[in-house]
């Protein structure tokens, strides 16, 4: 079924233990699309840039078989810059540079051949935004599910909240949860976050894994323990593409099947962080993708008569 | 089978945000042997208290089917005795007291009929009284379990590194993995630990659940998510006797049997923390215990064909 992505596609400059990078391409719905596409072909992306972006990396997009139809290109104008530094635990950084550029004004215009999306991704950007997209659809997504992040809880919560009555899934890290629900106890803010709008939480724990919470159900994917973590730019976005990208190209949204995709999401964001930016990514074939998702299942499978 | 278990019998008083104990029984192998009792009624106890240590207590080890000949009584000493408080997160701690009394001068002398045990679980101890113990045993048991801390890689790694090559099976926590291997990616540190000595090794992670390592397979198994951690004490050593207990009730030492006594393990682990000290774990039903592993079923099991 088609899945419509909505985000930021963007610069990115990375710094790790392992290295740095100049410029490579980066932002949520970029990893977003390019996760979803090895799942489903049908990915419309609705984002905006400026003129300084290459149009191969445009093209890198469009051979993974994302339509950028929807992708502005705004004439004189810079696009997306995040820069950020992680730490040696790698899971704190430092923001050194947010230049939002053509995303402060960006007016997420969906193109007509993009109506009647079956799955709606919405990638971390303001929920004015986010909510802007919902209202401009002639006919509601069978899911729609958004991500969002702390910086908009600290300065645009009255349209988060708005945003979150129109959404089934909310996607975000454990810090976040705790913030928009004032409960440490994960278990505790899951009850408080669903009864804010969406049926189903996404729980992220970086390293710690992910947790899926559906009224009194809950399911538990575990990160693959990894030699190293190279970069993990991007593995809350590429986790959330495989999710929303394996539940569209099923088009089954039982709980069981949402299992599946946060497996199958977890071995998409597995690869992500293993090289820079979108390198992993890009070149992932079937057989790498079955072999992965074979090791979650050794990871956590076990047989027990209870 | 039968399982010799030697660890601290112990008082600890214990303050977290949800209240204080005065004086209550603690210490590793009253955590051990009452979680493995669950399992296997051959529990034999190697321990040490003193005079001020309540018959009531022992006769509780007692009723849950633990042998208490070879728990030493000191006449004129004091019982070992820790006292701590929790922060808010539940993940970290201030000891308050540490006594050591009898345990500071502990020969762990076993009694013959503790001879020819099948399975050993070492407590947390100094690990020469750990490799004293395994000295004196007459025939080498099936599988030998240490846990240990970082205190004891501060002031005794010699002893460690010798008591290290004689175990089966090590039960640390992540920060004393990364301590003991100097490796903070925990796949590494796996890899150099069973180097030293053991050819399996857990590595605790709280919340976050338990990893079993034996040569290239891994397995992970979450901690159940709970609305409430009301206290933490004796989680590790209760998740030690649930596993051993386990291993000893089935006599079967293969890694798919060792992955369900990780889950027994972690099941046995998140009754710990629902009350203070032992009170959530003396009196537990096997419908509870059913239940509760029927609780991590549904919270990990997936269905995929790859």
């Amino acid at each position: 079924m088609s899945l419509l992505v909505v985000g930021s596609v963007a610069f990115d400059a990375i710094e790790t233990p392992f290295g740095k990078t100049d410029k490579i391409i980066g932002g949520a719905a970029t990893y977003i699309s390019l996760s979803s596409s090895y799942f489903t072909k049908k990915v419309n992306l609705v984002a905006v840039v400026g003129e300084d972006f290459p149009a191969s990396d445009i093209q890198l997009l469009e051979s993974h078989g994302v339509n950028t139809e929807g992708l502005q290109i705004k004439k004189g104008e810079k696009s997306f810059f995040w820069s950020g530094r992680y730490h040696n635990d790698m899971n704190t950084r430092d923001t050194l540079v947010t230049e939002l550029n053509v995303l402060g004004t960006f007016d997420p215009i969906v193109p007509e051949a993009y109506q009647n999306c079956d799955y709606l991704m919405l990638g971390n950007l303001s929920p004015k935004v986010q909510s802007t997209v919902i209202g401009r659809l002639k006919k509601r997504p069978k899911l729609v599910v958004m991500d969002t992040m702390n910086f908009w809880m600290d300065i645009a919560m009255a349209d988060l909240n708005e945003t979150l009555t129109m959404v089934d899934v909310l996607s975000i890290n454990d810090e976040e949860a705790r913030q928009l629900s004032k409960e440490y106890s994960l278990v505790k803010a899951a009850k408080k976050i669903m009864e804010m709008g969406p049926k189903y939480l996404i729980i992220k724990k970086g390293e710690h894994g992910a947790l899926l919470f559906h009224k009194n159900q809950v399911f538990f994917a575990p990160a693959l323990p990894l030699e190293e973590v190279f970069d993990p730019t991007g593995a809350g976005d590429t986790f959330a593409g495989g999710f929303i990208g394996y539940l569209a190209s099923t088009n089954d949204i039982s709980f069981d099947n949402m299992k599946r995709a946060i497996i199958y999401g977890s071995a998409m964001a597995s690869f992500c962080v293993e090289k820079f930016g979108t390198e992993r990514i890009v070149n992932l074939s079937e057989k790498e993708l079955r072999a992965r998702v074979k090791q979650f299942v050794d990871l956590v499978q076990f047989e027990v008569t209870i």
